[in-house]
């Protein structure tokens, strides 16, 4: 069995991981730390772990911890990640990061999107930002991984076939992405912003510009494009609690078809278990949306080709909780122990739901 | 590997037993029938199982399917398992029935609550109406099994210990089921009331009385007290998809203290894997809400007392689709077949969704 | 123009208050005071006002207020009222007050209710808790006024023909309600229970037992049937802002037919504009439901007969913050200052909303 | 009073009309039209409108209805208010047509986004689209009106000021609008697609492309630029009944600060009562969002500029059946008939709802 750590397990991406962890057939969960909730019951956070596990949240510890897991997954918030997980690396232990603190390969970015200097520039090369639908042989071989926020996953795997297709000649300084998102993305610190009367039946554009995971987008897509790509996001939180729908808007000056994005996306994503491309004739169901993975692991993707304005439609959607991060993460670990990548993590999405 | 078959798959049950058995590590689904939908890949129907399954709807034949399956679930609709169920008997097929066709043992009931004589009465004293928190010896050994409804099932979780405590003095004519129900309740089929627009934000009172699980809930409870039990029941729409909250309020001449009752849910519930007693001090989760139990075949109880009024209120809390039909329906094959009675079922429920 | 006056303007039901008064052909806001929002524009607290008023709040102070209003509407909570509103009333100022403290006649009721000793036992005498259709020749005489509880004039509005009319012979003693709430009737202020992620999808028993506003009712209908009537009441959070329906229970030992309930209900609010008798054969509008009077004045009475279980079910639906408490309160200041009861309030509700 | 006339009374846009106008102080509705539900009473489809009014629906006729309206508003399905309208043109009747049936100039435009050569060409130069904000004056004097689509005048009225200052240099052949629609937007007509066990949820983009709205978009917004304007337009469903948010996303070339766009918005709009402009420097309510004008006739203009990307962010929220269709239709009345633009629409929007 492998010993799993979880860093800030009271939060709701904390609780996906202690839901899946637990439920893993090759894993054995030894912490979750919280500082609010140290000594709580994990079920009194988690009510759904209720009759689940008799845990209880721990202070975090190096001293005490260190030896008790082969790998610890950190959900701590941007800005604090970076000054713990260090000493995790310097103890020898694997890591998964689920932060922003290890994604970004170019130290310059941290100052202009996070808004702090990079106190370990040296361990931004070591950390492999894992989707393992693009990176899979790299996710593999390591021993440090970041997981990428859930409008960059969500985004990047429906446009990398597109970006990596040259024929079909993307504008790559003109992407828009315009993502809808669920409330769990923001966490589970009340405010006024999530009180329930307030944020019921919103479609509120909360970030219309500079979106923090346009960074990660642009990393990610530039290197498979071959040139810098620029992507123009805007941010909308909508009536629900899971999921997002990243839709992007691509201009393209190439010839393309709906068989040179059909071939693309098979392409891109031959063996990729997670990765469904969605795109039938008809029905309410034809095209990806958030609602149809609830619960699950999968990435849906799929797109419309729009002739008389020469753009593409990309369309992904994701559990923000699963894909989007913790099932992510999850998924990650098992290619870094030598799991099957589905291992605990197969389970169907839930409808009606 | 047990072979299993699905009997109208394409409605909502349909398609929660097929997301369960197919993921079921002991069970391989041999097939599942629609009329309306023979011929069409499930996933088409079931866009959850997109990627998961490339099984396409049969229609049914017994002399067809007959020797594919060991023990095969009905979703047929109520007064339509009646004439095919037989058919499956006579076959010397096990079955798990989810009508309403044979859970009441007593033949005079149907044409009062369904409107039908029933045509094989005698099938009536074969079938074991399973709730396996009550009878979990009496399925074991069972070839035919009828699973309650959901509302059924989830009051009399609710309220069976408090009927089996005599000392309490429960008044047995006055109990008052006030259910509170999701959409996915009602099925598939559009119609004005489920039409969305018209659906959305509703708390609608669509069967203040002569709800027909009045009557399977009075069959389990007059059992269990000993003497007839009358049940008052209203159900209520409620702006959800999944999910029961079913309330009762009972009046009690007795002595009853806090303790009693606990003492009461603990001895009807200890080794009972799927009920949880829920009564914290406090917190928005320390009562049973469907919320927290989306996903799984979990039923959730608790109770409060009203020394001023005398009066019990015991909560129960379901997943419809799961606790509520098809993951008892599982649960009762498990047991029936020789699994243990989780298996394939242990999945924790989604927090938050 | 009358010059009002509205205490505690920020919280919801005071952003109602002020809706309906801005809007009101007879009136004219003088002030609208907020602690916490002193100095602040109105609409950046009720963003729907923004365009609408260009009003500040204010801090109360009654030697620059007292002279500025002819009436003034209290929604403070319960607690404070009670030392704010006696001295109003010492500066000769009609009061509508929409706390709880002022609306039980009998100060015993207050320390098992509320906690508290009432420091101005001999308002009690002086305040006419206002239910337009019950006692509106009392509340045109009135200069001192308080608005009932939001559930409790559902529950009466529901009830109370069936109490007055005895030849129903409803038992007294066993009367259940059975109340679904939506979340803007918990107030503005966030907590983790209010939180957007825990709040959504929920059926939360939040007070199964010992509701406040089961004394009102209490009282009312006490005086209505002419004998003491005890109220069983649980209090369910759902999935929705505005709206409450109100289920009731009642037992009945006379004889009761469609017709004579149809008589009693007619009888009671012939002439009565805002009560709407909802009992069709047929369609999902059949029966009140909260759904139907959002962002109305209206409460939609009905009611079903079981004879088998000789229980009658009355159902009440109001919009919480109109008729379950600024509208009704404007429509009580309506009739103490002359005006048509209707004026300012005869707004549709929205449909589909 | 002015006398009116509706057509096609029983949908969701019939039913705002009715709404509207039965309590406009300026208007008598003579008669409202459907063929399905004629004879039947008007609050047998409209529940809100029970006790409002004890209409009845007719069937058209126009021998009968002609002398009984100054004015009809067409709410018909396009393809057959084409056919319809033309005998009340003829007939010397007054029409506001909310079809799109005479909303596009170019009768080449007709068979490109509807399939039918437009058989009344003629009139096509006859009607006004109105949009009040932007052509008030050629509104009052008209007798024929076509009054948009939601999307449309959402759209329309955030992006008229940005593409009439020329100094900005909007790219006008990438302008991307990505728009989130509530329900009622589809209409009353069940099907699976609006089933809300399925339709619950979702993010659904249901027209990623090709949706007709662009057509009036580019249409109106080509006149105000003075160049070819080319819209790329998706549309998505999202989990509420009413309301759109329509996002832009525009890219500019000139030299564009806040203060510019300001400017820009407020010289638009002054003097344009149901218009707000909506940016703050904070708070959850500081940019447009459909929840913040439900029920009420507001748009809410906001933007955003992003340097990095030399990107607008342009925003517009309205109630769709509303600004979005019915309200518009109203205003367009209260001008053509010489009432103030506001009559019968200046009520504020529910806060929370």
């Amino acid at each position: 069995m492998v010993r799993v750590g979880i860093l800030a397990g009271s939060g709701y991406i904390g609780g996906e991981l202690l839901r899946l962890l637990l439920q893993h057939p090759g894993t054995e969960v030894s912490f979750a730390t919280s500082r609010r909730y140290a000594g709580e019951y994990v079920f009194k956070v988690h009510p759904n772990l209720r009759g689940v596990t008799e845990m209880k949240f721990d202070v975090f510890d190096l001293s005490k911890h260190a030896d008790k897991a082969d790998i610890v997954f950190a959900a701590l918030p941007h800005g604090e990640s970076v000054n713990v997980v260090p000493q995790l690396v310097d103890a020898g232990i694997r890591v998964v990061d689920l932060s922003a603190d290890f994604r970004l390969s170019d130290r310059a970015q941290y100052p202009l999107w996070y808004g702090y200097e990079h106190p370990h520039p040296d361990l931004l090369g070591k950390f492999v930002l894992s989707i393992p639908e693009l990176n899979r042989d790299q996710v593999k071989g390591a021993r440090l991984v970041a997981s990428p926020g859930c409008m960059a996953i969500t985004t990047i795997l429906a446009l990398a076939p597109l970006l990596r297709a040259r024929s079909l000649g993307v504008d790559p300084a003109h992407v828009v992405v315009d993502a809808k998102v669920g409330s769990s993305g923001s966490g589970g610190r009340p405010s006024l912003a999530t009180h329930f009367s307030e944020r019921f039946g919103v479609v509120r554009p909360y970030k219309p510009a500079g979106h923090r995971h346009a960074a990660e987008i642009e990393q990610v897509l530039s290197s498979i494009a071959g040139t810098q790509v620029k992507v123009s996001m805007s941010a909308h939180g909508v009536n629900m609690v899971r999921g997002i729908l990243s839709t992007s808007h691509l201009f393209a000056s190439g010839e393309f078809k709906p068989v040179d994005l059909w071939r693309a996306y098979r392409e891109a994503y031959a063996g990729s278990y997670f990765v469904r491309i969605v795109k039938d004739r008809q029905g309410p169901f034809r095209l990806p949306d958030p609602k149809l993975v609830v619960g699950s692991n999968f990435c849906d993707v799929g797109f419309e080709i729009e002739e008389r304005t020469g753009r593409i439609v990309a369309l992904g959607a994701t559990d923000n909780l699963v894909k989007g991060a913790a099932g992510n993460a999850v998924q990650s670990m098992n290619l870094m122990m030598g799991f099957d990548e589905k291992t605990g993590l197969a389970m169907a999405p839930l409808h009606p739901v």
